[in-house]
């Protein structure tokens, strides 16, 4: 069967998960869905969320509430953002400008990856609006400037520094024709001697220090934005070098195991930051009652990745836009029944600590 | 086999949910049986019974122990009330209509649902006592008013305002022959503009607020009772604005996903009542000692919901009074072998809080 | 294969645990290991003794150890006693008698149930020293007297009082050649009104009171001990009215489902006690380890139930026997390791409070 | 298929783990698996990994990042210890002797067992570097003074002395050509009395006291360390007679059921010591990130215990050498990623507690 001959059947994320499972290669499936090792991480993303109830507050009159807000001057429809997930050809066609299109029709914004498989600039034309385009250290300073000159060409608004995958693991072999388009090819570093370790010695002294970004924040005007930070230490040292925010994420689960889950460390790092920069927020947002959770713990927005994909994998930008407008949908009934307006009505007060609550 | 040649094999709740299984449409057993989403909250609901243990009290005398009391003027023979659960005809021929007269029979209570399946007149000629009617919203103070009025007609003696669901989301496609008929049809509202939300310009425009509460406390002289608190700030204003009691309930999770179960909230809720007024509980009740514990909590009875109507499907009125005399019975069992005589020698020193004991 | 024939198979309790199982009629089986209701307070008896490690203490000078005590002026070889179950020809035709024999060979004690399947003087002569009698009361005082004094007479040196299970429910429909026969036929209770409640003016009319323990206590010299103690003040209450002794017990999760766990109040009670009276225990002992436990935690000796029927149902006598000795050398085993060379050496020093030990 | 045609498939522990269980005879297999009793603390010493996490802290430089460390003179290129299995041709033809050149060729230590399979001199010569003998206690002084003699005449650099194991259990038939041949044989204990203890009097009376670790302090001027510590208490006492080291661990939980992890026990033995002598650590060990979890805890050094000997039974020294690789990678990459250059680094500073971690 086509497709979208049965959409009508996709009625929440878990259809798409199954639509986008059934469609996949299992090794790009797996590739999309698994995390670090043990999986410690990629389940306490979820079950972190479980700490948290929201009691409902009936009978508060939330008549035109809205989830609109402005974000680095964006007027966004809603605080629901599209993660720079690399390589979006392998799940769809259309790859990353189908996701380009969803989130602008929906009145979001797309995080475009550096490993993104189709031309930037190309991407860019997608959107009506301008895109964010996330910055992956290319080895060295040089060549990092040359990618991000040229996002700044092609219009994008704001950077995201992912800081936390200094180094990429090869878990999957991508068919030939789906690579990083927008990269230059790095020459081999050269090779680490018998008594050299190849974390340290190798991969790592390739990898991005504080002063790369103290560095980065000098060579451009743009928001720049880190994305990674799972210490309250690191969330300081990036309000302090002069970051426009930050991602706290521990990457979905897919760097080191055991890390701890993203919304176990929102409300510690918000509290340090104190509102002097937004803070955005990724890892294990399901659903409209888990953005409700991470908003009230701080963050001003969230990033999904693996749900969109599922949407992408399923319906190209048709099904991306679908997974945007439910958990959007998800999200207002959730203020709506927990007595919130806007967006600002959103805070740790809204919520009950439940620490039992786990399944 | 007829539903009623084996009764004798129905000995408990687990039975009779067995058997109104086996006899109903699945997807009406679905519609009875979910919860919201994920199911968080329904599961919460039974899980949170576990957290507390009622400890033995062998040797006491509870001679001529009974489980009678006083509610809202009326002797109630025990304090196991019947949810208002919409469209009973749904479960068996005979609806609401069965449901009161067991209730009737059995010395409790039955709260007739705005969305009963039968004339709520012909409901309450079904009893000898008075009964609780149920009221929703409906839409504009108008309409509500009406359906008050033809209530306290009818002779009902209390008043039960649902405040927790302001949006009915059709989860079941009514046989064509059940449907609301107490209720007017509501013109269709005015449709939402494009840049409007379906939730909060569209539903929640038409759903009741405080001051509806207020207009409506005006409105009647019966007891006026608020169904649907689970934060103790709501019961502080339903007191306030001179209801004469609450529900303590999440609507048996069937609502928002992830609020917290009803009985952790009964503790502190009842804190901030102090007994001023009677508290009602809901969402979780399996059997007598989950009756014990909510008393014990603070409630001065409790409502079951989806055990009774196992009952009305298995075996129509004789099934609910059924249902009704083994909670009671155990009720009884417990409060003797906890040294309670009566329901007034309930209270938390009967409980020891146990958080590990979960399964 | 007759039963013995592969007894060398048979290494430790959980082999004879599923020996009995083969060997027992389903309906016995169910009512040997059964619990009340959802069996919540069952599975608690047993988990709680996860909350609670032994640190190892190598090194420790244990030469010359051993298990011996002195209790109601008894000597016994090891702190292990059988608990009182009913009806032991149900599990093996030689019933209590096998029981006794055992306890007796291992140095140990045999608490007869007045539900007895043998005459209470035939088991007495089987055994080389006095055992213990448990009481159950008899409706009236009169009745519950000529029972005691048939123990007396028949050399019994103890008074175990039941108190927990004033209610006998029928869940096992006994064999014809088995009942109670150490046991006056009681006439009907007189029948109660229609608007009377059959567990108030029932049941718990006849139950035993804190007045007839007063009263009880006044008419034997024996040694007399409660069993079925939960709360701390009833454990002070027993201890006011002169009794001997007290059994931690919660009927091995068979009365009330939900009551805490035995071993959850041991300490609890214990510390009420300071040793003024022993505290016996049972309700979860399934191995030495739990045993050392109890001990570290208060108790003086324990009762083992289910885990010794399954010896008597699997191999009489010699099964009973096995029984005891593998749980006393997995006892020693537990002492030697963990540095006690006598019982007065286990005390709560050496355990570990670990409350996230759960499986 | 010979079992190094596919090494290439042996990508991480847990594809050792499946070849070693597909190789090895199922009572091998068991008796190297199985833990004590319900294998409680088995699990414990896994799980109590999970109470920790490791916050990335990207950004960090750890350029020239290494993990050397001298220890006891010498100097190990990581700090991953083989622990002392006993029989290691049970495994693999080549026994400890593939285990010492593994070792030996990874910049380790392999700490040679009492009960090695082959001739302590034998193992001795295959190793590049001095190696730690494990000596267990011979049942008396002279007996365990002549195999120390021989071990420090091979070249051995460190003693240590096992002392939480006092009574070896036999589980497993070992194959006739498969025996400890390094042990005199034990002329037959003197029968205990029938009314003695085959634990107090039997076993025990021939195991070690402090006494004997006195003893043995004074006759080596090796370094000795003492294995099998859990108690803050005992570690104390291990200091204050002059030991130059203690290693945390609970025998892989194979001795007393119920023990605490050992994990658990490290931080508070480790405040205790206070960095005064060397703690090393085992128990529970199963990647990087576990190596990282106990460093920051205390240890100075960890031992692996069963995960080599699935790399023994795999590809023999071949593939003991792989595991120490596989570990060493993801220790290097942890500490990379959690901003750690040296072992110096790695305290508890670095971690994040987080109980409700647990799977």
């Amino acid at each position: 069967m086509h497709p979208l001959n049965d959409m009508g059947q996709l009625l929440n994320l878990s259809a798409y998960q199954s639509r986008a499972r059934s469609l996949l290669d299992p090794a790009i499936w797996q590739y999309l869905e698994h995390g670090a090792s043990e999986e410690i991480s990629l389940r306490a993303n979820r079950t972190a969320f479980n700490n948290w109830d929201i009691p409902t507050r009936p009978l508060t009159n939330v008549n035109g509430g809205h989830t609109r807000q402005t974000l680095y001057g964006q007027e966004l429809a809603h605080p629901i953002l599209l993660a720079p997930i690399a390589y979006q050809r392998l799940f769809h066609e259309q790859g990353e400008s189908a996701s380009a299109l969803a989130a602008c029709a929906q009145g979001g914004q797309l995080l475009v990856s550096s490993l993104a498989s189709q031309p930037l600039e190309y991407i860019a034309e997608t959107s009506d609006s301008n895109l964010w385009f996330q910055l992956y250290w290319q080895g060295e300073r040089e060549r990092t400037l040359r990618l991000l000159r040229r996002a700044e060409a092609a219009g994008y608004c704001a950077i995201v520094f992912t800081i936390d995958a200094p180094v990429k693991q090869a878990t999957l072999v991508l068919p030939a024709h789906i690579h990083s388009v927008n990269l230059e090819s790095i020459p081999p570093y050269s090779a680490i001697k018998s008594d050299q370790s190849q974390v340290f010695d190798g991969w790592m002294a390739h990898a991005p220090t504080w002063d790369d970004v103290s560095w980065l924040r000098q060579q451009t005007q743009l928001p720049l934005i880190l994305k990674g930070i799972i210490h309250p230490d690191d969330a300081d040292t990036a309000l302090k070098l002069g970051c426009d925010g930050i991602i706290v994420s521990n990457h979905g689960g897919r760097v080191l195991d055991g890390t701890p889950a993203s919304l176990t460390m929102l409300p510690i790092i918000s509290q340090r930051i104190a509102g002097q920069i937004p803070i955005l927020f990724d890892s294990g947002i399901r659903n409209g009652r888990d953005i409700f959770k991470a908003l009230a713990l701080g963050a001003s927005a969230v990033l999904i990745g693996r749900p969109y994909i599922w949407g992408l994998a399923s319906a190209g930008a048709m099904g991306v836009a679908h997974i945007l407008r439910l958990m959007r949908d998800e999200l207002e009934m959730t203020m709506a029944l927990s007595g919130c307006a806007t967006l600002s009505d959103i805070n740790s007060s809204k919520l009950f600590s439940n620490p039992s609550n786990q399944p």
